[in-house]
């Protein structure tokens, strides 16, 4: 194989004609493919659906005697504070077992934060312009929620071991309206890398100039390792109490593509201290989370020994996916020097760097093939890719016949981008 | 009878001793009976228990299409928009159906106006010192959100007929920092009386100075008649719009009820055009309601006749509980000039009037004989009660013999205290 770089004007005219004609030719196939949803597929949704029937219509009393289908219980029954805990290697009281959306929460703390203060403290929209660091590419429904609330967001450069963390110490010890940052730990949205242990404690230890700074822990893929061996990172509950930070982290984490994506539950951890207050607001706030779907889970995994090993059938369905996308991907792109993309051990993404400008071009081609992918910069705070080169790939969902015509039609089409790309000068 | 007014101070010395040796009888017995709770008891909740299995391992498709197992679908499935207008008697795409928690969706669009204002309006907290109107007795947690974002509660006198709507009119077209009221239509919580049908129509044809004022119209109680007879309240959202104020009200029901009063399924009603303002803005903060959960719903009541059916059983049920709270006070208090109390035709609650500057002595007493009641004062805007005098009774929660026992103490306490004022003069 000839790196694009490499070729004469002649052979990427050639090439770029021979590209067009098959672009043309699958689009002229009218397919309707979609890899833009990190969501879970139908195979996976159904290794849970003995959860519709898994309580008896006599079955609705938790470990501490609640009636479950009463009010009540602002923080969870006991079984899930359990099972929570011991996926996170925390304690009980460091939980607050909610509804079906971790995102719910994120966006409520964020409110509330916003509205009046970490911990009774100065509402942080009384204090001047709040400011978030956002790695990126990261997630764009963090980016989402920053946005609703007017708060700037500050990008920060994302590598293999986690953010920039110079970067990150800097900034945030040296401005006090910088008042989170968000953070996927493990199998990071959309690059799938982890943080590494050193990333993780360089956390722990930061001395923020603004003390209601927090850190926002989306451990959305706790336990969604693709491989046999476990990936863990260090406990950061247990790091920012030792470096004397014990309220800065505010971890999230749901069981959304464990069992339901829509149906779950999802938890948020944090210091005891800090789990009170946020007690004290729920009840406020809500007649209590739904117990009974609560109760659901717990009888269907019955322990966290449980939650693991049904983690091991979403991986045996997602590996073919995954190796699919970086078998396609290798063959037809190896060598090319037009493009890199992630391997991930976890996760629901590959994250993949087309040439600069190329991105938003190459979004639009696909689709004019019939294959919809997320929108370009969605990855980037504001959408903005500085770069323009971005592309999230979410294998998951399309049953993998699909997947595999996916695969084909977007590579065609990187080709063909930047094959006009080359040409273009 | 004779009146404690009309008795002299032996008389009433005398019977001052009597009833303190009762009440001393009553605490040595040493009993625990609560009847501060409005929620269902667990006769009520057993109605619904084979909700718990009415879904099959392969039944989680709603109507149109969608998997209620995944994400998506942030204001509901078409079943339960359905069940909901039908039962509210407007159009399916007036509602959004959410998570089981309707206290959460107030608290909720409340956050949201004072943050964002109403229709990405001018956000309430930058105008100045919000005021909600506050129809007192009313619904504490309602009060609760108000005093949570800071809003001044301007308490409003409520009679027969519903809230003084001359004092409303007054307050609301000449103070545009009067952003809200909180209505409970039908069965008002505590008081149960039912807003008349002039009341409804003069809501509707409100002229507030702000044109962001909101009506809270939480019609809990919708369907929550005790009698054979259904008691119709005109349809506010029709009206409003007759009136030229289509976006002025939000309806809020749910079944919680209903169904389990803590896994239930709880809806919101506006103007088709504030659906879409919302419908954007949960984009933003959640991955949608649990449709399983709202799937089931739909299952089991099928339509809103199915509801009404069930609603019959619910009241058969209350009816006993209700006539007896009814019985005993008429059988220990009447004719003696020291107390009034409501007989409500549905709903949750028995208001309880006793003499001026006794309510929170009598429900003290209460708990010294072990009777706990709901903290007098708690149903007026920071738990004030001006006349120290209403009482909630909730009857609905403990088992029948129970509830005996605790209105007969109950009586006991309220003529030892009114005799105790009496005597003091």
């Amino acid at each position: 194989m000839k790196q694009y770089a490499q070729m004469s004007a002649t052979e990427l005219s050639a090439l770029r004609d021979e590209l067009k004609k098959a672009f043309d030719k699958d689009c002229e196939k009218g397919k309707k493919l979609n890899m833009t949803r990190g969501v879970p597929s139908n195979e996976q949704l159904s290794l849970c659906n003995e959860m519709m029937t898994c309580l008896s219509t006599n079955d609705y009393t938790a470990a501490n005697g609640t009636d479950c289908r009463n009010y009540g219980g602002v923080d969870g029954i006991p079984e899930m504070k359990k099972i929570f805990s011991d996926i996170l290697d925390i304690t009980p009281d460091e939980v607050i077992v909610s509804g079906n959306s971790s995102l719910a929460l994120m966006f409520d703390n964020v409110s509330v934060n916003m509205s009046h203060g970490v911990r009774d403290g100065v509402p942080w929209q009384h204090q001047g312009q709040v400011k978030f660091l956002c790695p990126s590419p990261g997630y764009d429904r963090h980016f989402t929620i920053c946005k609703y609330f007017h708060i700037e967001m500050i990008p920060i450069a994302i590598g293999k071991d986690g953010p920039d963390m110079d970067a990150i110490e800097k900034a945030v010890s040296s401005d006090p309206m910088i008042k989170g940052i968000w953070c996927v730990p493990k199998f990071s949205n959309p690059t799938g890398i982890v943080y590494s242990d050193e990333t993780v404690k360089r956390f722990a230890r930061l001395k923020p100039a603004a003390e209601d700074f927090r850190i926002y822990w989306d451990n959305a893929y706790a336990i969604h390792d693709l491989g046999g061996s476990k990936i863990k990172i260090p406990n950061l509950l247990r790091l920012c109490e030792e470096a004397g930070n014990p309220n800065m982290p505010l971890v999230f984490t749901s069981f959304s593509k464990v069992s339901f994506a829509g149906a779950s539950v999802a938890c948020m951890a944090s210091s005891k201290s800090n789990c009170e207050y946020i007690r004290q607001r729920l009840t406020a706030q809500t007649i209590g989370p739904d117990k009974i779907n609560q109760l659901r889970h717990a009888r269907f995994f019955k322990d966290a020994a449980g939650v693991f090993a049904h983690m091991e059938k979403h991986a045996a369905i997602l590996r073919p996916r995954f190796k699919l996308v970086d078998d396609t991907l290798r063959r037809e792109l190896d060598g090319l020097g037009i493009a890199e993309w992630t391997k991930p051990d976890g996760g629901y993404f590959v994250s993949f760097d087309a040439p600069e400008g190329c991105a938003k071009k190459i979004v639009s081609l696909c689709a004019q093939a019939g294959v919809v992918l997320t929108p370009a910069g969605a990855t980037f705070p504001n959408g903005l890719d500085p770069k323009d080169r971005n592309i999230r790939i979410a294998p998951t969902c399309p049953p993998l016949s699909e997947l595999g015509e996916a695969l084909e039609i977007f590579c065609t089409v990187v080709k063909l981008a930047a094959a006009e790309k080359y040409l273009a000068g």
